[in-house]
């Protein structure tokens, strides 16, 4: 089993990266924490928690994270994100559409769905029960339940950002049996290294960002949007010392996920199937107009790092230490740019694992399938 | 034996490059090849003669390049090239001071000093003699040299550029048997390439050039100079279809010469060794001045990739299709700079092979023993 953080800006591909890891019998998710980016933290949250309740795992607790890049004080969602995601970050689909009568997504029982902040408690009630999994068709109880319910409970009492917090105390608590995976900009890594910096050796981190060996995918094609929203967060993390897995556009671009994938889960006949395949709709038809790469399939960014988190042979990996540029000009580089760090070429130890290929065929229909299992279930 | 055409911007490390060719027992130089860069292509020529012929190898037929950029009409030295290499690319430093009383080096037998252009042919002369090298310390007929004096003899009174037609001829002729190494733009491969494409599915090509995984070396730390000053040229050669091994700063950076090695080849006592110690003294000061981080030692760029022509077990390769950007924005990413080819990423035949990691310090104690054997012989 692995157990997992995971920090998302939700997203439709956070989402299928959070699918994933539901429908991974070796995957033992202690919580989620949403932070903006695809789309503000609030919604990320939201998001997050109703795909959750949707897929029967709203016990999950689901914790805010950071609002605002570490540079900023406020975050509007780029035009460019809205395009790819829809305006609600799921391709404008409201998974309560898909609910069976009678189940209101909308609020959870303690009505806290208008506060973000009390996402964590009112899971954490949930979470309390006793909670099974399918492992191999049969079902088994979840062992680190009381242990999650806990951190959760102490991330939403804290005074620092509950996200932040609960990343911080699940590294503390489990050091490298836990795996933090995170989807979106940096800034809640970077501030749980900041707020607690005795984590970093501990600090198992597998990323979805970046691009080394490929094009960016902002316009200038120099920069990666995950890196991009937050580089100084970004660039804070690769220094740090802490063990970073980068799963980048040199391998993301390379597992593509078609029609032929969502008809396989809308074939299923359950709502979550028709939630999933609506959803990647959207999603697949931004991908072929954005460019013509793209009509062979649309890129699976977040899945791919959670998988990679599960099963590390997916990917060839190559050691370097990393770095990101913060400024753009003569002597500066591209600011938001993911590039070896040169002050730390020659050091023996490497902080940083670029993935720069892939199984794509292993891991598009393993995706594919479990998905589909999934939403049967 | 390795047979190879090396093609030169000379340039210290240019000459470092053909020192060590010239050093090492398993390669035989067919012919070189003088292109602008760090300096102008006339310049490169009469280095490359001077070279050769302090070094007693006159024989060795030299070839003007290309004297500009494919995009353009005109090349003037950059003001970067000449802090690191001097204004007359060789740290200021003139070979003639170092020749024993009595040997001419600035004119040759038929006095065609003054006509770069005359160069292949008045080398093809000298070539046409008896010719040995010294392996293992005995010395043993070279057997191609009949075979490099015809096709001197013939790039020399073709149409086109002596130099392009060479490396045209000599692929022709052997094919997957025979190396290029370019160590300068890309500009006469490039045009070899256009004036024959049939040579591309043999064309086995090493070139110093490009940076994919560090910063590049241009004030912009995005691009690498060599690939910078002919991004079209690069960009055609990389997407030709031709088998390219990528020779950058990602492997160049951590290949340092330092004052030591200097010092070594000085102590040999020869005008060889006082020659090269004064060039590089040049060298190393002006990358000590450029970046802390080569206090260390300076780059070893250009014989790094002579060596790897040799031996390729020196680096490890990231097989991958690349591309180099020819415009700079959004949409275009940055004119220069050396990247995967995103159209060709999921394409199974990668046809370059990008040095990511080497033995230093096999390659750097190799260079120093070998350069110090050539200057005591």
């Amino acid at each position: 089993m692995t157990r997992l953080v995971l920090d998302v800006d939700t997203g439709i591909d956070d989402t299928l990266a959070l699918c994933y890891l539901l429908a991974s019998p070796e995957a033992e998710l202690m919580g989620v924490v949403g932070t903006y980016g695809n789309v503000t933290a609030r919604d990320s949250v939201r998001n997050n928690r109703a795909v959750l309740r949707l897929f029967g795992h709203g016990h999950i607790p689901v914790m805010l994270g950071c609002e605002a890049p570490s540079w900023a004080d406020l975050f509007e969602v780029d035009e460019g994100c809205a395009r790819f995601h829809g305006s609600n970050g799921l391709g404008n689909v409201d998974p309560t559409d898909y609910l069976p009568d009678g189940i209101a997504i909308g609020a959870d029982a303690a009505g806290h769905d208008d506060d973000p902040a009390a996402s964590a408690r009112t899971s954490v009630a949930a979470f309390r029960g006793t909670l099974t999994k399918s492992v191999g068709g049969e079902r088994v109880a979840i062992d680190a339940t009381a242990e999650s319910a806990a951190l959760a409970d102490a991330a939403a009492a804290s005074r620092e950002g509950e996200g932040v917090r609960f990343i911080v105390d699940a590294v503390r608590r489990y050091g490298r049996d836990v795996t933090v995976v995170a989807t979106g900009p940096l800034t809640d890594v970077d501030a749980a290294i900041r707020l607690a910096p005795d984590i970093v050796p501990s600090l198992k981190l597998v990323i979805m960002g970046g691009s080394l060996t490929q094009e960016g995918n902002c316009y200038d094609l120099i920069c990666e949007t995950n890196i991009f929203q937050d580089p100084e967060a970004a660039n804070r993390v690769f220094r740090s010392g802490a063990d970073v897995t980068m799963i980048g556009l040199d391998v993301t671009h390379q597992c593509l996920m078609t029609r032929a994938d969502a008809d396989l889960w809308r074939a299923t006949g359950t709502p979550c199937g028709a939630f999933l395949a609506d959803m990647v709709r959207f999603y697949i038809n931004a991908n072929e107009a954005s460019d013509p790469i793209f009509l062979a399939g649309s890129p699976l960014h977040d899945p791919l790092a959670a998988a990679v988190a599960l099963d590390p042979t997916l990917v060839g990996l190559f050691d370097v230490n990393m770095m990101t540029e913060t400024a753009t000009g003569n002597g500066h580089g591209f600011r938001g740019r993911t590039i070896g760090d040169p002050t730390r070429l020659r050091e023996p130890r490497k902080t940083s694992h670029v993935a720069l290929t892939v199984d794509a065929p292993r891991f598009t229909a393993t995706f594919r399938d479990r998905i589909a299992g999934l939403c049967a279930a």
